[in-house]
């Protein structure tokens, strides 16, 4: 492990250097912490790396990775370049690599690793040590279990390292392993995989395919990376823009735009229909510009309420606290929190209305009715947002979409719209004889 | 481990159930898979369960858990029940569960292990193997890494089993130890500590206290919690309310008001200086109404820019991907990127103005100059909202908050007022002595 000190300032250079600055840093490492230093990069900046060496040192660098990570790296590259990296690692490791590069990135056989600690049934306990212990000093994962697979690779059942170790040395392995294996395909959603690991609280979940061979395991570090890069998505999703897919300081500037201009012009368009929607009311207006005044305090308090719920059901539902199949539930509870929260800005929004003119006088005669309209509206558009934002995850979910589509601007532009509609028909009812 | 179809039977069971039903599923399991599925509960489940049970099944129930767990549930519980469960513990877990009582539990103490394996410098390999036997039949977490330690607790290396189980028999400890170990401080945050576990890819952590006496482990498998968690709590926040701590089927209605009510009665107070803004140009509105008709258009349009930078730096934040110190690069690279975003919907914006008039003429003799007003203050707009959101997380940080209370309603609150300021001094300069 690289001195604490020492990884930190290496950390701190590498973030701010370019790529040959990059390549001339790790050149000059000293050979041992080169090889770990290498190791704890990214895969992005493993791939700089590469890319920028010799045929020769490519071959070196290349090959201290393990199979799982060196094909992670060669998924970033281009396809000749994949073909002419390939052709530098030995035999065994490049069916290996070849094996996991048939996996989409974001499935569980695009995580494991073909390298794990195998036992077979019929073994002593004794004999089963003795020849894990021999792979242990090849194979580089950390030993977390050991597998009982026979002859076909079929997995059979699952031993710690600790019972191995506890066991008689002449029992067989069949005696005392466990048969009743949590495992995962090697096809299974990375996300799927994630809540696996979290219900059973496990540190490897062995992968295999459709014949129940087994293929690899996925270990928990894996495991974090994805947990974190999963709710990295649904942040910039729900934020209003495109997941972002690398770090900020390292996206380039046209990459930048285009994951946020997108969503920002799709709902511009959509916001369009606010001015439709003021333009079928610009008689009103006219007739009393006093309702114009209190258009961006109704309509964002919609928007706000639409976000709160909307956040909460799409983390919910990445969580799997709630299911499609609770949206009926859900739907109620929000009802009624939309009614509770509308009746506390609406009592507010009355509230200031009433001491503002007690004051100032600006509002004219009929003060009370408009008070009367802004807190009516305000009940009906906060149950809105509170109701469209939490049943929105359900709807994009239903047809197929991530729920964290249904991001804060989303819902608020939804709102926006439908609440000027509903402060119009409000006012024109409440109004009408007086004002309007 | 349960067969996977029963422990998703009772887990879909368990969700939908209430406490009294829950305890009753609880004793109608048979006892091996009872005991498994009480490891598997979450803290808060296992409480549940727990104080409804007689207190000699409370003693049975507590006694199977590791002493971590053990303390996470007794965290839950009141002040005196704590007392009482406590005194059902053996002498040994009591001592051990009172120490783990003392830390916070989002720091590196309050997630650790107190059991690991251990070695002293001067044994011998084989001495060390049969040590580390007789604490792996003890010991209820999986032997990750083997520390090895003086008589006072100091940690002096770490040994991977690996290796251990590598080297010759005679070898001594000290000679085979790597000496260089990153650990973590027993008060460190856990955020931090999810930050070390992700640079050096490692699967346990030895945690000491300020002499460097170890204290336990903390395994990635807590870290994995504690990286949901995190990003749960950000999201909530994003969204614009209080982190609800609980899942949401388990919160409470009144709880679920109140982390809602609060902020979006903050952001409402906000928000209604916008009608003052707007009573501020009444004038304006009362002689041009067509310049209402694009505010709900022209102050989203901001708020949606500023959404989306704040929750990408917010994000790039939690990841550490940018630190404080860089908020003069993000500045200047946001800027630009406001600029360009500007310009895009102030482009669709104005082209939107001259093809509605082509077709409806609903704008009046001077359209071209409302387009143009509307098309300025997007530019501008659009480039104060990316300003203002990714500046806020940093200014919210500086000054000991949260990033992620830089919630999207937040941002769009502050950006919803400036923009209607800078939407009518854009207006009463372009449209001075023709419409105003």
């Amino acid at each position: 492990m690289l001195a604490d000190h020492l990884y930190n300032d290496l950390h701190v250079q590498w973030v701010e250097a370019s790529v040959p600055e990059r390549v001339s840093y790790f050149k000059a490492l000293p050979l041992a912490d080169a090889q770990e230093f290498f190791q704890e990069l990214s895969t992005r900046n493993q791939c700089e790396v590469i890319t920028n060496l010799s045929h020769r040192e490519q071959m070196v660098w290349l090959r201290i990775l393990d199979p799982d990570d060196a094909a992670d790296l060669l998924q970033e590259v281009s396809e000749e370049e994949r073909e002419r990296l390939l052709s530098l690692l030995d035999v065994a490791t490049r069916n290996e690599v070849q094996a996991l590069l048939k996996y989409r990135e974001d499935v569980a056989g695009g995580l494991m690793s073909p390298r794990f600690a195998r036992v077979r049934p019929e073994m002593t306990v004794s004999e089963a040590l003795s020849y894990v212990r021999k792979q242990a000093s090849g194979a580089t994962e950390t030993v977390y279990a050991v597998y009982v697979l026979d002859f076909h690779q079929h997995l059979l059942g699952v031993i710690s390292l600790r019972t191995l170790f506890g066991a008689e040395p002449q029992q067989l392995i069949r005696d005392i392993m466990r048969s009743n294996v949590v495992a995962a395909s090697d096809n299974d959603d990375q996300e799927m995989l994630s809540r696996l690991f979290a219900e059973h609280d496990l540190i490897a979940i062995p992968i295999v395919d459709a014949e129940n061979r087994m293929k690899g395991i996925v270990t928990i570090d894996d495991i974090v990376d994805v947990v974190e890069e999963e709710a990295t998505e649904d942040i910039q999703k729900i934020g209003g823009s495109e997941a972002l897919g690398a770090p900020y300081m390292q996206i380039s500037f046209a990459r930048m735009i285009q994951k946020r201009a997108g969503w920002l012009t799709v709902l511009f368009l959509g916001e369009m229909l606010t001015a439709n929607a003021m333009g079928h009311f610009e008689g009103e207006i006219a007739k009393a510009v006093v309702l114009a005044l209190f258009v961006p305090l109704i309509i964002s308090s919609g928007g706000n309420a639409g976000s709160q719920a909307s956040t909460i059901i799409i983390r919910a539902m990445a969580l799997q606290e709630v299911r499609l199949t609770d949206w009926w539930r859900v739907m109620r509870r929000e009802l009624a929190i939309g009614i509770v929260l509308g009746g506390i800005l609406g009592t507010i929004g009355l509230a200031r209305i009433l001491i503002w003119e007690h004051f100032f006088h600006t509002y004219g005669p009929h003060y009370q009715l408009i008070a009367l309209t802004v807190a009516l509206s305000l009940v009906g558009i906060v149950l809105w947002g509170t109701v469209a934002g939490s049943l929105l995850p359900f709807i994009l979910r239903r047809v197929g979409f991530d729920p964290a589509s249904a991001s804060t601007p989303f819902v608020a532009t939804l709102v926006d719209v439908t609440g000027l509609v509903i402060y119009f028909n409000v006012a024109s009812i409440i109004l009408r004889g007086t004002l309007l």
